[in-house]
């Protein structure tokens, strides 16, 4: 698990900031559920690998005692709580308990951490976050198209232009399998999910591995291949209107709970997708009485920051990194309260200000704020104090120059505005 | 543990919006780090009653099992991971990791949520959010002067105008208590902070109970309430320059890790305190090989939040919460696509826009418009598709108009700015 340090912070909430607007902008609600789910809400949803990856936490006080008494076999019973492994289980369970609160159609964003007790390797992290936006209560097509719009929006504004958003569906895979004879649909897509990474021949090599007739496999594969088009995918196509949405018969998204379209965003330099989803009508039905449909996607932050950095995609005030746009300098002990008004006011006037923090050589504090990166340093010497003006040091190019203590606040922000 | 649906999130979100951009102003930086720490580094660092309320969790595959074999008589062999209890006990581990990385003054910001295994009670949560802010670096007082200042215009921003911030110096403390002649300092203030709840005669009998003499009890009692000065303090009260700032030698906050200056901030309606810090020059070098001074200060954004919902002081609209400015409505499915579009020219245009997702009865889609209190309907209905106009509904007077659909946003927005 990472710490982030401040300009790790900064580039992540750039993204998620954008992430957050745009969301809202087609009326996205924001959602935050708590870390820490009942045991029994987790457990199961995620298959036995997931059961395996999902953080326990011990039971506290008497109970604990309890389980050790009863010579615990199960691990689960030494737990009761455990962190959250994604926000979807999490939503469908907020959903059937508030059905009456929430309403008709919720269409809900939520920006948080997960968990997953994985071995930690490049890109993949105990603790990441997900960024999900979901639309609850409706079957139309209308829902998938808005939330690949938003999608397509939000990797736009972050300056991506080259990603394209390829869409399948689960009925299309179902009938690409029976009518090619095979029974077992799962093995068929299992394998059809590594087409990119094994090719065509390592898919039927599999398929027959798995115990497929090789002729099945070859229909499979052909219709894989030649199927444009299909009535619900062509649907989304239309609503969405944008010639990044591309049909392609050979995603197959691993999740099981998915039940109609599909949907992945890649780029070419990335093996992995910028983000992926799906609908899922079947889910929030598990939580309470009521089976309601709903339709999801999840925007890959990790993996945006990646490709962003490694781009050089961020705005140059992020890239920058700045904590501060001036550094206002102390005299002496006793001229302090004067530095901490300067201070003040510069705020006031709606300038970022660090104060150097204690009476030191003049020398130093201009060397620290040339290490924190700070533009501008606000000089409170013994003649400014004496004259009541304000020496402003450009860090960039070295000048500096002395004006009065009242126009410090505009110069600096039109300095400021010259250099950008 | 609590769900936050999308007006609670709205509320939590501008309050910490008000908290991050202030302490931007002065130069702070944003700090994260993971919820889940190492065992070691939590154990110990806040009392025996601390190291019960943390939650632990659970060792993973071979290492549980090989725990289990050794007839665990203690629970932390279970597990070797732990929420974060506080933002502190990170930010010490990421100083006296990252000195190389950090400037030699470091300010961060820190707001994040931490977990305690307490039992739930009304305003006291399992999981709840830290608003931290650090300078490390340097003793001087300038330090405690910012910290306060920043807390001071926070909340200032956020509405409240009754507040005090009281301040006392663990130094001052620890000399009313010897020149009383009393011998067990920590008796001596764990008596005393309880002086707002029980009383100066409720304080003495604890005192006396905790076998310290009447009379030193009556000196200390004397001396806490006849002191007005101390020359860090009055240091503290000239740099700050507010009246809000107040000497109270009665104040004893409980962390035993405070070395200086400790404050308080309180409103006259919250038992509570809205919160508090000080100046802690031990523990960061807990964690390393340097001793590092460093000063704090923790805002309580649930108690925050409460006063001001209880005062009813969130801008309008934060409390009317809405998800979007307008909602189009859809006709037919074959008309949906023209509802996406114009959804889509409106966002351009700026606004907020939530598009029904299906073809239903007008008057349901209305009456959904009203349920998410959505103040505008933009109807593409059968007449406007054929002449190329947008009606518009003003949900709060009823009124309608039939406008050419390029002017829809334009007429919203004015609409709207009416409203507000």
């Amino acid at each position: 698990m990472r710490d982030f340090l401040p300009t790790d912070v900064r580039k992540r909430e750039y993204v998620i900031g954008v992430i957050k607007s745009v969301y809202q902008s087609y009326g996205f609600e924001p959602l935050e559920t708590p870390a820490v789910e009942n045991i029994e809400t987790l457990m199961g949803k995620y298959g036995e690998e997931g059961n395996q990856l999902i953080f326990q936490i011990l039971k506290r006080g008497e109970k604990l005692q309890e389980s050790k008494k009863l010579g615990v076999s199960e691990d689960s019973r030494l737990a009761d709580l455990a962190l959250r492994y994604d926000l979807t289980v999490p939503l469908a369970r907020v959903v059937a308990n508030n059905r009456e609160r929430l309403p008709k159609f919720f269409k809900r964003y939520q920006i948080q951490p997960v968990w997953r007790a994985d071995r930690p390797a490049k890109g993949r992290f105990r603790e990441f976050y997900q960024c999900d936006v979901d639309a609850i209560g409706s079957t139309s097509m209308v829902v998938e198209a808005e939330i690949i719009d938003a999608a397509i929006k939000i990797l736009e504004r972050l300056g991506f232009d080259d990603f394209v958003v390829r869409i399948n569906h689960r009925k299309l895979l179902s009938e690409m399998v029976s009518s090619a004879g095979i029974a077992n649909e799962s093995d068929a897509l299992v394998a059809l999910d590594k087409l990119d990474k094994i090719g065509s021949d390592g898919v039927k090599g599999e398929l027959v591995t798995r115990g497929i007739a090789p002729d099945a496999a070859d229909r499979f594969l052909a219709s894989v291949a030649g199927t444009t088009s299909f009535p619900e995918l062509d649907r989304v196509v239309e609503l969405c209107g944008s010639s990044r949405v591309k049909i392609d018969p050979s995603l197959a998204r691993g999740l099981s709970y998915y039940t109609g379209t599909i949907m992945e965003i890649n780029v070419p330099d990335l093996a992995g997708s910028l983000g992926g989803g799906g609908r899922y009508d079947g889910l929030i039905g598990m939580f309470g009485k009521e089976q309601i449909p709903a339709c999801g996607f999840s925007l890959g932050l990790e993996r945006i920051l990646v490709v962003m950095d490694e781009r050089g995609m961020f705005p140059p005030e992020i890239a920058e990194s700045t904590p501060a746009d001036v550094l206002v300098t102390i005299w002496s002990e006793e001229t302090a309260p004067k530095s901490l008004k300067l201070a003040q006011d510069l705020r006031a006037d709606g300038l970022r200000v660090t104060l150097y923090p204690e009476a030191d050589k003049l020398g130093k504090q201009i060397k620290y704020a040339d290490s924190i990166n700070v533009p501008f340093v606000c000089i409170l010497g013994e003649s400014e104090l004496e004259n009541g003006t304000v020496n402003i040091k450009n860090m960039k190019t070295g000048e500096q120059q002395t004006i009065a203590y009242g126009k410090t606040g505009q110069v600096v922000k039109q300095l400021g505005s010259v250099r950008h």
